[in-house]
């Protein structure tokens, strides 16, 4: 599996992904599953897969294979005139790629991946999309103002409750690493080093990337330290009456 | 779904399940998952369910009838020598089950069912069983204190790190109920009013049961205290420096 997430903040978009793939728990590795394209002063893409492993190296490579000759006369992510077009460039590409990796009708499903993309484009707003394994996508909205992709479950409820759009992009990678550390502790197919990459709205340049290493104090910081808030916390509760 | 949870204390054993069925997210119904069998100053068991209500209600239907006619040569709840014993009986009866609702060799996936068995008979400890899908079963250990059945994923970060078997029996309803709530808020498959049981060890009686309904004010509290208390648990950690 897989755990990756994009916020939408008031500031920008937050990205964190994991790294580990496996085929078997006996057989496990170290992937980036985070992909950016970016263009100072016109634009910045991102995009965290989670799946198949063939199906999104097959779509990144594509992408990027097509981002290199934009003057023939293949889709580039460089040349997309919208971020709604740019998914839309992103689901067909994972048509694509299911097509040709299916063709003798062959269970698609085992071939599923999914993808997280946000970004601006020069002229738009910074904007965040969830495209399926059928290619199709969604935006989030106020209402639902952040995707997960992957083992999503274990770090879901903290991001219920203590996301706010409003937040610092400070507080919101404090509240991924909690996210994260919640899945880390309870799957094993979610795995150390994290990628983060920040993105400021209208500054259209990529923003501090971090790749997050097991010896990483302020992951340990946030690790030990809400193990211990979390016992806090629940002791400032009051105790059931029987 | 369904979400179950056992958790062994020094002081005793905890039971709490929710009590929604579902057969699509159109189909839903109350069904208790919790059944208890006891008898003073001999044994206590309770038995919580999780999977295909059609077996669950079948197992349990099984015992109770085979425990209302002891003399018959049915094995019986309230005849068997030990926990394990126990254990084994109702494995059997979901084999059985199992057996007589997949005879042509239909897929018997769809029929499966897992239980945690908790309780204890005179001369014995307090012992907590996970019974799974094929009949066979595992005991819960000192580096496994609690089970949970069911859609266990977002409910168990907080038993993980708060969990501990010296706590009281006051402490240990607390976590259920934050473990629940986070597993309410987050999956509409899990459903109140819940059903929370206590056992005493060495009481050999049942202890408090409680229906925990949606207008529970203890449950409100825990609920909207969670909600503050993570809240202030996360500000109290330091900020991520970009």
């Amino acid at each position: 599996m897989t755990y990756c997430v994009g916020l939408k903040m008031d500031r920008g978009l937050v990205f964190m992904s994991d790294t580990r793939t496996n085929a078997g728990l006996d057989n496990i590795s170290t992937f980036s599953k985070m992909h950016t394209w970016s263009k100072t002063g016109d634009r910045v893409i991102v995009l965290l897969s989670a799946g198949n492993l063939a199906t999104t190296q097959g779509v990144v490579s594509l992408i990027e294979e097509r981002a290199k000759a934009p003057d023939e006369r293949q889709p580039s992510v460089f040349a997309t005139p919208s971020m709604f077009q740019t998914a839309k460039l992103i689901g067909d590409t994972v048509k694509e790629v299911i097509r040709e990796a299916a063709p003798t009708g062959q269970n698609a499903d085992s071939f599923a991946a999914s993808f997280i993309l946000g970004g601006q484009i020069k002229g738009g707003e910074p904007r965040l999309f969830y495209i399926y394994p059928e290619g199709n996508f969604i935006e989030c909205s106020a209402d639902t103002p952040f995707f997960q992709i992957g083992e999503h479950k274990y770090g879901k409820p903290i991001l219920v409750r203590a996301y706010d759009p409003a937040m610092t992009f400070e507080d919101a990678v404090k509240l991924l690493y909690v996210s994260f550390d919640s899945t880390l502790k309870s799957n094993l197919s979610v795995g150390m080093p994290l990628d983060l990459q920040l993105y400021e709205a209208d500054s259209l340049k990529l923003g501090t990337h971090k790749r997050v290493e097991r010896t990483d104090p302020y992951y340990s910081t946030i690790s030990d330290g809400w193990s211990e808030a979390l016992k806090r916390a629940f002791q400032s509760l009051p105790a059931f009456e029987a």
